[in-house]
Parts: structure tokens; sequence; C-alpha cells
């Protein structure tokens, strides 16, 4: 995809549907306009009956793919807390989650799934939590696409596993040389200025390469980038990201699209 | 069903997966010997992912119909406590909950629903809760039975909706000459004495008929009946009313074969 | 205290304490400015440890009484849902809740306690909902004031049990000819008009009267004056109430020590 | 205490409340008569408002020391899995559970804390945990006291922090040649032979020493012995337990009584 002469594409993923009761977070209405794949949280670190519901319809009338966002049970933590859980007690978790989130779906089916926070950070560390996740998949619908990062010995345990599987990078987080997000305990892990972002984005995407925070140049080959949809200025990233790719001659299609080309 | 020198058939259901992390509850690898349809509890008013999926995989073991059995998000009160939720909300939840519980099932569907506690009683006596039920089932999967109180405004207003209904009736209950159930309140609700609730059971299943509490005789045309699991002495109960069924010549089969004839 | 001549005191009380873990909600760092009284909600139907800590910390701060803030354990409904929970669990609840915001006062005591949402108006409803609230008062502490409906029934019965009762007001809610709210239900209940706002709520606190919505002039006596602190225009409403009590010669101060005097 | 020619006493303590609505666990009402301190679940890892009112009573009616149990928010885990909380966070979720507790008593004051499970282990493997945990202590009651692991750098701490703190053993436990606990996942973890059990208890609490897995033995000086209640046989063990210390002529008083001598 990122070979010379050949139009690159991506999938432009977002964590959508995390407001709980009367509680809003998120700019989910304006967001969706730019992005090609949604990740829905699913009640248990964010999310009710209720937004689920409202942020498939989003979805679905927006064109885009919509995706389970499951997490640990941690509302108070929103997901962001590691949990000693064990392997089984992860797998029948997302199982929950994924059946519970595809209910509100009008075609019976998600594209994805994408793990939240902690959980997604332990997958990428354990190998037997990212099988686990991987089984949740399998069980429910092998036809499931599982985002996992780009690069990760995860990724690869879930492609041996069967799964088909979306690798991602983020827009606005520094890398290691070996291709491992730099740690948020680190200043500088997160990127915030704009037109950096952007560059990257559109370097990983039309080049699969990202300067590592050391200087070398690493090779990363991504089916989708995420952008954060909860920080200020998150809904002007995303517009001018989108802009960005388009003039880059970047096409932006949901993974589910892209995985089957 | 109930003519003459026709064999009578019964769904015998029962409540299950009523335990929460390390709290049991129920009799449930005993009692699925004598059943015919499994309620599974789905996280709200009880269960948790790893009892749903050990449950379903005992059902599936023993040809026992796999239902869900939804209810108020009220672990504390066991959802048997009325919660002012709007039609909306009730219809969100348990497409949430029927989803979830669906996951865990080796084929993708469940059989049928039913409504747990305090969520059921509402169904009984509000046409738009029963209503806001009906709508979760279609939006999920139209095939899925109700169960819902035989003679009930709700019963008649599920199959209106377009859906397959069960009728049902409580083996251990006393009933009103309207056919509908004594409240828990009055004392002699609760039939204790078990060869007065299998004669009950019989009569309701082989004529049709049940002695109401004011001494008429009651229609009553039943596709199952219920025996409350979680009682003392429910496991010999539920062995007796087997037994005293198979005696009499009925024959108890699953819900979805019975509606299926 | 509104006799001729005699300076009119009033306590102005607002909710607060209402965000939970990422989510936030309300302006409460601005509000306190204007207020004497705060309400901390105290984990069950909104808030958390850690927003309990600092809501009580930043009322100390600015010399406004701490009280409490219980609810009914929905979180998801913000516990503005009846729940029928039984007179004895409501008690225990109370009691639980006053307790854990109790131990984040810098003096081991809390001001007050005014029940919130559903709860409330289940108390103003129901005569053995607002007895068990004052048992829970009297179990924890019997010289905590309870704040409840002018003019209700309940607070009647709360002075026989013993407690201090401070006599609530609402600025923005129109009433009925009996000195009760108008119903959410009904449009015109909630005044949103700034300065018929301000206008009903001097004369209530300088006269002890108000307009009903069917035009009768009803005495209703008040000692606390509630302002809702999460709508749009709070904040503004506020500043401009306090400011019309000072300008009319209201004199502010926290409940305690109105009812003290 | 172990000094020849003087008698040794001991507090004898079992985690208590633990049951969850219609959930039971334990064996609370028979088990009390044989303990002197009681460590009450406060709602978050087990109980609810209704069982730590009822536990309390048991434990004031029967003259035994009422002591917090705080937990992780994690009922579902019952506080067994650790749960990557901050310090803070830490500290006033403790602060929350012993203010909810502390209004339940008669008196106004609880005896000690000692924490559940997870935060438990997490206290002696970490010591920002351990201070965390104490800086609760001290910032709700400073006559409070701590149960500790005795033999730790946690109860080390604590005293340092100006806490009382009582130092605990576990009678049923396996000790390594440095006094900590072997872990669980290390076969003979956990000693089941009732009259080791009660061999080991005596030496600890008459000789003030134990033998560790490996041969050794170790010097380990305690206020508290532990029972866990919740297995099978302890309802027997904790008789024996009893008698035993009994006949020996160890006196048993509530470690608030032993550490005011």
């Amino acid at each position: 995809m990122t070979v010379a002469g050949v139009t690159p594409h991506i999938d432009f993923n977002c964590d959508m549907g995390e407001s709980f009761g009367v509680y809003t977070l998120g700019f989910d209405r304006e967001i969706i306009r730019y992005i090609t794949s949604a990740n829905i949280a699913c009640g248990f670190h964010a999310g009710d009956p209720a937004t689920m519901r409202a942020t498939v319809h989003l979805a679905e009338e927006h064109g885009v793919g919509v995706g389970a966002h499951p997490g640990f049970p941690d509302l108070r933590g929103f997901g962001r807390r590691d949990l000693a859980a064990t392997a089984v007690e992860i797998r029948d978790d997302l199982i929950y989650q994924v059946g519970a989130l595809t209910a509100f779906t009008s075609t019976g089916s998600l594209q994805h799934v994408k793990p939240h926070g902690a959980l997604y950070n332990m997958a990428v560390d354990r190998v037997d939590v990212g099988m686990a996740i991987g089984e949740a998949l399998l069980a429910t619908d092998p036809a499931l696409i599982l985002v996992a990062l780009a690069g990760s010995a995860w990724a690869v345990a879930a492609e041996r596993q069967g799964l088909r599987v979306a690798r991602e990078v983020f827009a606005d987080r520094a890398v290691n040389a070996d291709g491992t997000l730099v740690s948020r305990a680190i200043p500088g892990a997160v990127i915030h200025d704009t037109s950096a972002v952007i560059d990257r984005s559109l370097r990983l995407v039309t080049e699969g390469t990202v300067e590592a925070v050391t200087g070398e140049i690493v090779d990363l080959q991504a089916d989708t980038i995420c952008l954060h949809g909860d920080t200020p200025g998150a809904l002007h990233l995303a517009a001018e990201l989108r802009r960005a790719f388009e003039q880059a001659g970047v096409v932006l299609v949901p993974m589910g699209r892209l995985l089957a080309r």
C-alpha cells in the first residue's frame, strides 16, 4: 500500500460513545464527519445502552465502520487503570461487551474490535492477554477485525490466531526506535503541535515510516491511524488531518473495505 | 394442546446463572437435568460474564433451550425493586443484555427472552413497558420467543407486535379469578406444599385450567411452566414435578420446538 | 424573619460535587463564591471519593456550609428515577453516604443533609420515606440539619422527630396554591426568565410569599433557597441573585448559623 | 508479651459482613462468638449498607472490636485483583469507606482498619501504598489502629507515621525465612490441617516464633491473629482455636484493649 505509484489508503479511527448517563464526553456528532471507523465504548469503562444505540446509529448514518471499544470494568478510572484480571476473565468480559454492542447494529455484525486504554496496553505487553482478546473475537465472530498496535508482538500473534488484523498507528504519539509507543510518563510522549502531528501522519501513511524520539527512521506499516477525540483541539485536528490526507491523495476508507482489497 | 386425545406438551423453565463473582446462588448443575428452558441472568440484576458463559454451556450440553433473563440494573436489589426507567431506557437495556448473552452461545442466537422480577411485573401492569420489551426483541432478533404471563394484556400485545409468545404459568403461585397472580404481599400467594404444586401444575398442563383463590375454575392456556430455582426445596420440587409430568404422559420440550409445531 | 423592620436572612444552597471520574459536571469553582451552603453528592447518584474531598475542601475554604446530598444508587439515572427501595434500605443508604462524606471534613461533622432528586420527591410524597431519612440523621448525628421542602408534611414530620429543619424554597420553580411544587411534567414548572426568578426569590425571602400558578398569594416561610447549578445560565443567575439579595439588604448566611439564631 | 512468666494476650480477628444483597457469604453469626475483632467490609469489594449495619450491631452485641475492612472497588473480583489506583485514589477510597462504616457504630468511632485482599498485599509490597493507607487513617481518626503484617516494612512505616499498629499474623499461612507470607501461587502456602494450624498459632502467640517453610525458626511478634472465615471448616477451626488458646492460658482481648495496656 505504500509502494511508489500506488495510491495510499488508510482508515481513520476515533474512540466514540464515551458519554454515560447525564455525563457527556467528546464531540461525536462533529468528529464523525472526518473519520472512517468508530470505536464505540461498551458500558464497562464508559458508555451506556442509550449512548451505544445513538452512537451506532450516528456511525451507520455517516457510513463509518462500527467497532467495539471494550475496556476494563472500571467506570471511575475510565478503563485507564491496570486491573489484574485473568486471561479468561478478560476474554469473557470482551465477549460480553462485543455482544452487547453488536445487538445495536442494523446489520447484526461489527466491523472491528479495538480494546481500550489499560486493556490495549496490557495486550501490547503480555502475549496471554493479547491471545485472550483474540479468542474473544474468534468466539463471537471470526470475521471481526482486531485493531492492534502496528509492529507489536500482539499484532503478529493475532494474525497467527487466524484473525484479520488492522495495524494501528497513533497520529499524536512519539515512538521508540523499536516502534513501540513512548510511555506517557515520559515528557514528549504526546505530540501537541498540530502541524507536527499532520506531518508525521502523512509520512506514516504515504511512506510507511516515522522518526523515533531518538532520531532513527522506523518502518511502520499501518492500516488505520488513531485520533484521540476527547482532548481539547481534537475536533480541529480531525478536520485538519482529514484535509491534509485528501490533499495528499490519501484515500480514507473504513478498515473493513481496506482489508478486503 | 389440551384437547382430549392429544398428548399434552409443555416447556419447563427455570431462572439460572444468578451467581456473581464469588457469590453463588441456586443449584444450576442439578436443576438443569429436569428443565427444558433456562432463563439466564445477563449481568444487570445478577450474573457476570464468566457465569453467563458457564451457564450457556451447561444448558447447551443438556439440550436445554437458552434464553436471556434481563433485569433492571440493580444488583443490590436483585432486580426486584421497581425502577422508574423510561420505556426507551428499558428497551435499550434489554437490547444490551440480550446481545451480551447471545455472544456466549455456540449458535449465535437465543431461543427466548424472559424479563426478570420487577421488570416482568411492570410489563404485566403497563402496556408501554410490555411494548418496549417487545421492541427490544424485534430489534435484536425477530425470531426470539418472548415469555409473557399467560392471559395477560402483555401477552396479547406482544403477539400483535408480531412476536412469538410463550404463555407462562407458575407452578407455585396462586391466581386470581381473572388469571392474574395473587400479589406476594397477600398470604398464600406462594404455594409451598409440594403435592399441591404438582397437582396444580398437572391440571394446568393437561386441562388448561387452574382453581383461583376465590374458588373459580379459570381457563389458562400455557406453553411454559416456571419453577423458582432459588428457594429451599427447589431441587426436590423440580425432580418431583418432572417425574409427575412424565408419569402423566406430558411431553417436556423446549419452547422453541413447542411453538414450532 | 419576614416581619417589617427585621433584616431578612436566608441561606443560599446549591448542589455540588456531581462530577464522576473523568466526567465533569457543573461550575463548582465559580458558583461556590455566591452561595452559603453546598449539597455535596456522596457517590451513589453522582460524585466519587476524589470529587467529594475536593468539593468539601472548596466549600470549607469559602466558608460555605458543608452538607451531604445523598441519592438513590443509580449513577446512570443520576438519582432522578424512582427506585422502590424500602424505608429501611433508604435509611441505611443515607447513613452510609452521610458517613462517607463526613470523613472528608476537617471538623468531623456536617452542617446539613439534603436528599437528592427522586429521593427528595419521594420524601415529599411519602411520610414513611421522610421519616426514614430523619432516622438516618438521628442515627448519624442528631445535630444535623435536614433540608426539607417548605410547607410540606415531610418538614413538619421531621421537626416532630426532633430534627432541626431548614425549610427550602426553589428560586426557579412554580408552585401550586397549596405551596407544593408544580410537577416538571407540566409546562411552566421551571421558570427560566432571570428577572422573574430574582423577583420571586426576593419576595419569598423578604415577604415570605409567592404567587402560585393559579394566581393565589401563598405564604411560604423559608430558611434556605435553592439554585440549580447544572443548568445553562446557572452561573449568571447565581451572581445576579446574590447581587439582588445584597442590594435588597438580605443577609446571606449558612443555614447552620441561621437556625442557631 | 511473650516473656516467660507473663500471660500471653492476643486479639483474634476475622473478616465479616461480606454478604451483598441477596448473596450471603460466611458464617458471621457463629464465628462472632469466637473472635475478639471483626473486620467489616465497606461496600467496595463486598458488603452493602444493610449488611454493614447488621454486622456492626452483631459485633457490638458480642463485645467484639469493630473495624473497617476497606478494599478496591471491585465487587466482581471480591477485591482480590490488583488495581493500579494511585496512592491518592487509594487514600480517598479508604477515607470514604472508613467514614461510611463509622456511621453505623453506636459510638461514632471504630477500633481499627484492616485493608482487604489485593490492597493489603499491595501495602506490604509498596511503601507509597502503605503510607497512603496510613494517611487515610490519620485524616479520619488518628486514634484508629492499623492492622498490618507483622514484620513488614509497612508496619514499621505506619508506626513512623504516628499510627497505632496491630501486628498481624495468619493462623493458616506458611511463612518464608524473612517472615513474609509464602505466595498463594506456591503449593503449601495455605495450611489446611487443623492441628497444624493450632500448633503454629499457639507457638506464635506464646513464644513469638514460627517455623518457616525452609525450616528456620523466625521471630514474629504479633498483636492479632487472623482466621479466614469464608473457607469450608472455618467455623470448626475458629472454635478449636479459641478453645486451644483458652486451654493454653492465652487471654483473648480486642486489639483496642491490647494496645492500650
